[in-house]
């Protein structure tokens, strides 16, 4: 079977078929199709598989391409989908088929929702994360407030995605100051709160903070997914066994209405086979600009059938007001990480805003 | 001094002031500026400089940062510009004013334009770079076309950025015939022909490919920037010493008019601090879409003083007609690199149409 990607593209079906066939030599070939032998065109060019009206002058191409020529390696695989026609006009990716031969090269999840309900103890009922913000805070400021969080009931406290390693708070203290507080935390409450520190960074500094990371007890990490490159995601994975939690910084980039990579298909399936356990994404109704249908897509492609590859928790975040969030468990049920972290910090003890959500959640929950 | 960001916003100066802080606040404390003390917002928030109307519903705000919010890491530097607020509308990043401090942090180039001049001996002319290609050819038939490449006079010879690990040109085997057939057409001409293999891959796979072109003999190599992450580009050159020639694969979904990273921004500006030696764009007047106006605004940006950073070379590419080569570089001066690919594939013989370009290069350049 080959990869199938559906392309919706900015212009008539009278003119879909020959831009279609441009992608299709664009992405692999590279060369105009007199420019290349018929026998190396038919072996290695995509594949024009339908092309079909979406009326007021929008169009969808189905184009398949040979899973061989990805490697089982995501930024081809990026690249392969869109990286060249990024420079072009009018060209979305609304869709993907996978060969399974290709979803097993790439793995996908390692841990995933049934790995991530095992390390944190948490069984029919939804995840409860927040972050720990805002930069500027010294390591000991947030793992007090680690502590706090974790004394709560919250089960995953994670940095907030633009902690890195400055001087405030630098990362190596900062991640064993955490660790330490959830942990004693967990002592208290006998509970399984996890901290994810975010090991955003180049590809050597990445890999060491997550060694570091792993060192000091925790059991997953944060990624900025595309600016560390989303190869970064398997990378850690593999080295170091940790779950993975995807932050979608940059991704916005891609999803312009016309021209990109749709969000379900970026931050569903493109995040999920990277190998996040849990991606996070700008929820509905809050700062952002998601609507509710968006996010029901990107749940869907996290968590449904897909080959080999484990379903991955979605992680509706930016902005939930933690008073909806038993509104926002009946929208997407059970398997998904709520992060709530500015709606904490906007009452005057984040922590105790914090016991009031974790009570809220299990009541609803468990009725 | 701090880091300045001049952000195009697709709103009336009346609204913009809000926006501005907005922004300020998103990329830094990501909390609404009454969930922060007033001590930790006027230390680590944005600081919103400027605001004023461009007329038409749109305005421009300068916005600064401090630097030490970046910890001197390119993927925390990209999700400080632009991270979430790619996730929200109309923000379009047009300058940056960079203390050198950060530059100095950063680096750039560790060859830049002086240091591939002199791996090339090419002095007082453009460069002449052509890719290897198509996807889909044995190694054995892309050294074939290295070699003749080399023996035609062109300086660099590299990759098609498709070209990863394929099973019809594994790395190694392609990279160590290259290589090869590369310096044998040097010890037959005497030049200086270089060969720069695609080595881009997840993190620790790239390192490796990097070592590979390294122990077999190759000065640079290629690098998908964007999909392999930014930091990718400093990391292989720390590693190795090789040049880097980023292209710019995924880079148009930042093209956006009113939302997004100008191409002299991102492929001029981050794509040079990043490390890169040269950085291939699609040039005005092929396939794409850029300007010259555009184009001219990328190799101002790489060439021009930048505190410490060394300038880099632009590259254009996309649809050079080799024909046309003297006319660019009448518009783009001998501090150029430029790619012609297709153009060479569409004659009968592309290692001939290579001799007749070299030739009237070195013609047209030196009179």
């Amino acid at each position: 079977m080959r990869l199938r990607v559906t392309y919706h593209l900015a212009c008539s079906r009278r003119v879909a078929a020959a831009k279609a066939r441009d992608i299709a030599f664009e992405q692999t070939l590279e060369l105009p199709e007199d420019a290349v032998s018929p026998e190396v065109a038919e072996r290695v060019a995509g594949r024009v598989e339908s092309v079909e009206s979406l009326g007021r002058g929008r169009s969808r191409a189905v184009i398949s391409f040979d899973p061989g020529a990805v490697c089982g390696d995501l930024p081809q695989l990026l690249n392969l989908l869109f990286g060249n026609i990024s420079l072009k006009a009018g060209i979305l990716i609304a869709g993907l088929d996978w060969p399974d031969e290709l979803l097993a090269a790439l793995r996908g999840p390692r841990l995933g929702i049934a790995g991530l309900r095992e390390l944190t103890g948490a069984r029919g009922r939804p995840l409860l994360c927040t972050a720990l913000k805002p930069l500027g805070l010294t390591a000991p400021q947030l793992a007090q407030l680690a502590y706090g969080f974790a004394r709560a009931g919250i089960d995953l406290i994670k940095d907030d995605h633009s902690l890195a390693d400055q001087t405030t708070a630098p990362f190596r203290e900062r991640v064993e100051r955490c660790q330490e507080a959830v942990a004693r935390a967990n002592d208290a409450t006998g509970g399984n709160a996890l901290y994810f520190p975010n090991v955003t960074s180049g590809p050597v500094g990445m890999l060491e903070r997550a060694g570091v990371a792993r060192a000091a007890g925790c059991r997953g990490v944060v990624v900025n997914a595309l600016p560390a490159g989303l190869g970064a995601v398997s990378a850690i994975a593999a080295a170091t066994g940790l779950a993975i939690m995807s932050h979608p910084s940059l991704a916005g980039a891609f999803f312009q209405p016309a021209h990109g990579i749709s969000p379900e298909v970026l931050l569903g399936d493109l995040f999920r086979v990277a190998g996040s356990d849990g991606v996070i994404y700008p929820n509905a109704g809050g700062r952002f600009t998601f609507s509710e249908a968006t996010c029901a897509a990107i749940n869907a492609r996290l968590r449904g059938p897909l080959g080999p590859v484990s379903p991955s928790f979605p992680v509706p975040a930016g902005g939930i007001d933690a008073a909806r969030v038993p509104h926002w468990i009946d929208r997407y049920g059970a398997d998904t990480i709520f992060l709530i972290g500015g709606s904490l910090y906007a009452q005057a003890d984040p922590t105790t805003a914090a016991e009031r959500l974790v009570a809220a959640v299990r009541r609803h929950s468990h009725g």
